[in-house]
């Protein structure tokens, strides 16, 4: 094994480039951006594509219980692998780069060592994980989440899409009910490149995030049901109006995060409301509670204010309140191992390097509970995501995979 | 003539109650209540149903050209009529009683008459007015507000329907597309019995409302647009977030009616969130604003104080804010003959009554510009209305219309 040629190796940003176009044709909206809800026909058409291309490299590819994409580049010796991951799942209005860009860059990495013919000690895996959205089936995360062990694979098939039908359903309806191996699978180390999805790196001018960990996740639904009453006859003081009760939550968890600070966030990103009609008071509203903070107890705290103002609030009206866990994550640190290859890696290539933790969940906070896990972080301009004008410039594209590239084969040669 | 004739003539009050059941079959939903939104199949259905009862009576019946069925049941001599009016069109989960029970009761004293052969002096005209409502196409009380030269006839046929349809459209769809005379009609006088829609009445234990006028109303259409991200990566102070201004102008326009007190009302009963998504910061929100006060200037005031809070709102979080205008009424005032006469044929049978003004919008506020004109209520259980469960006894609609027979009969006399 010669170590120098893995470090002259150089991947090919426009091999990288044009599979993120070609995957982005998949549920293509017009104008740009792409709708690939998970377990979609459009997603159906990216896996087929992605799986095509992993067979092409001549990866061996298993689809597991959950639907996970998981194509392995054998190694020289019969190790647990290093793997690459990310998702190929967006939201409804989504860009090209969101979790596409680790999985064809996890390609990318495994072409490159093709073309040099050369492999690693350890296998390199790449997988593409189902439903990491959580935009059609919640929780968000899931194909990892259960990859891990972290839940039952009959709980997670049984759960229903918003419209409709179940995991199971539409893995067997576009032909991904795989079989998931008897025991967790033993991976050596993790590694996921993704764009940053927020605005920092972009504003500061830095090349690499090194990404430290991931902030908790909190998602809740509330419910608050009222009585529908005609508006112009029910004096203020008599209403059992659901959706006043809603909004004023929603401007408390607004308040919550400034009073909070820090890393604290919330958002209501959706909210309904029934009749919804303008001269009827609302009978019903149904809302989602977003908060994020890298601080557990902070977390926690944020969580349990908000329960018991929705809860006062709602007497207050003479409204009932009903909430559910729609997911729920401890803030996660990655393992050093990972964390320091990356940023040593960034520096040996004379990049600009940020440590920070990453505001969105990601497949490799899952990961992360059974193996050294991290993260690269590129630049997203302006910050742009979950948004059909996701753009992250070639450059930073390929920088990032560069990087990879030099983190896995560091890992897999150990 | 033999006003001692008149005196004694008694309503049919299962004949009125079979009426209301009746007409309530059109659009009946399933578990109660009715949804007979403006000019669609129900609306056709319920129509159809009354014009043939009007016929059976002995009626004229003519379809103006938006829509307004208006029967005529001739006097003794050819002068101005007295009218009876109100609509047959529901909200998406309306009652039985609201505009119906008007419309029902102004047929029962028409069917007296003809029960007992005796004629008025004055003609005695019923009518329903389209789209009183406003549920379907805006503004509310489209009909009567056509009907008195307040808007132009093609203006009103050019509006569109919440789902899709012209005003034009949809009469030329359902076969009622009329023709409107030449000139405003010329009316004696207007009187209009309705619910009270509210709880004034059922909780202080009146019969009668002796309605004295009609609040104020606005309805305005907001539009807030920024931009849609990902709600776990962009810090709060980089949001632009449609959402949670929208939701801040809610709760300020709520505290606003705490503020204002009196008879200021404040309702936002339809929010409509893009992509309306847990994780996805919301890009735009469309909500309604429903204000309304009895007095003018506070009414306009309060207007103002939302309009401005709004902009400066959507300012501070960087996003863009639209208004137009739904619907804009100043209060109005009912003439002493009008409202003196249901006073006193209340008081002459022994019944308690309550001078208050309409909380909702009605036809006899548009009446009132051509006509004296005033309104009878009788007590809504609960005050609820514009909901399945709306409710009023048996009793209260016997009485309400019998005093409306008496205060038309005296009318019709004069």
């Amino acid at each position: 094994m010669n170590t120098n040629a893995f470090s002259k190796l150089s991947i090919n940003a426009d091999r990288l480039l044009s599979s993120l176009q070609e995957l982005g044709q998949f549920g293509a909206l017009p104008g740009g951006g792409t709708n690939r809800l998970a377990l979609t026909d459009a997603d159906k058409g990216g896996r087929d594509w992605t799986i095509q291309r992993m067979k092409a490299l001549g990866m061996t590819v298993d689809i597991d219980g959950i639907g996970n994409g998981i194509a392995t580049y054998a190694g020289t010796e019969d190790l647990p692998p290093v793997m690459i991951g990310s998702h190929i799942d967006t939201v409804r209005t989504g860009g090209l780069y969101d979790g596409n860009y680790g999985v064809m860059s996890g390609l990318e990495v495994v072409a490159t060592l093709k073309d040099a013919g050369i492999r690693t000690k350890r296998p390199v895996r790449v997988a593409f994980f189902t439903n990491e959205e959580g935009a059609r089936f919640q929780p968000d995360m899931l194909g990892s989440l259960v990859y891990v062990g972290g839940k039952s694979l009959e709980d997670a098939l049984a759960i229903q899409a918003i419209d409709g039908p179940t995991v199971k359903e539409e893995l067997e309806r576009i032909g991904y009910a795989g079989q998931s191996p008897e025991n967790i699978p033993h991976i050596d180390s993790y590694v996921e490149l993704h764009i940053e999805q927020g605005p920092v790196l972009d504003q500061q001018g830095i090349d690499i995030g090194v990404v430290e960990g991931v902030q908790g996740i909190c998602w809740m639904e509330f419910t608050f049901t009222g009585s529908s009453n005609h508006a112009g006859t029910t004096p203020m003081s008599m209403r059992k109006d659901a959706g006043i009760v809603a909004m004023q939550v929603a401007s408390f968890i607004h308040t919550l995060t400034q009073r909070y600070g820090g890393r604290q966030l919330g958002t209501v990103g959706a909210l309904q409301l029934k009749p919804n009609l303008v001269n009827v008071i609302a009978q019903q509203a149904v809302m989602t509670v977003d908060l994020r903070n890298t601080n557990k107890t902070s977390l926690k705290n944020a969580q349990q204010e908000v329960l018991d103002f929705a809860q006062q609030c709602a007497n207050e009206h003479g409204v009932t309140f009903t909430s559910r866990s729609l997911a729920d994550f401890d803030p996660v640190a990655f393992d050093p191992i990972v964390v320091n290859a990356v940023e040593t890696a960034a520096k040996n290539n004379g990049l600009s390097t940020l440590r920070m933790p990453s505001g969105a969940g990601h497949d490799a906070q899952m990961l992360a509970r059974i193996c050294p896990a991290g993260m690269i972080f590129v630049p997203s301009v302006d910050g742009l995501s979950h948004n059909v004008k996701e753009y992250t410039k070639p450059e930073d594209l390929a920088r990032g995979a560069q990087i990879l590239l030099q983190v896995v084969t560091e890992l897999a040669n150990r």
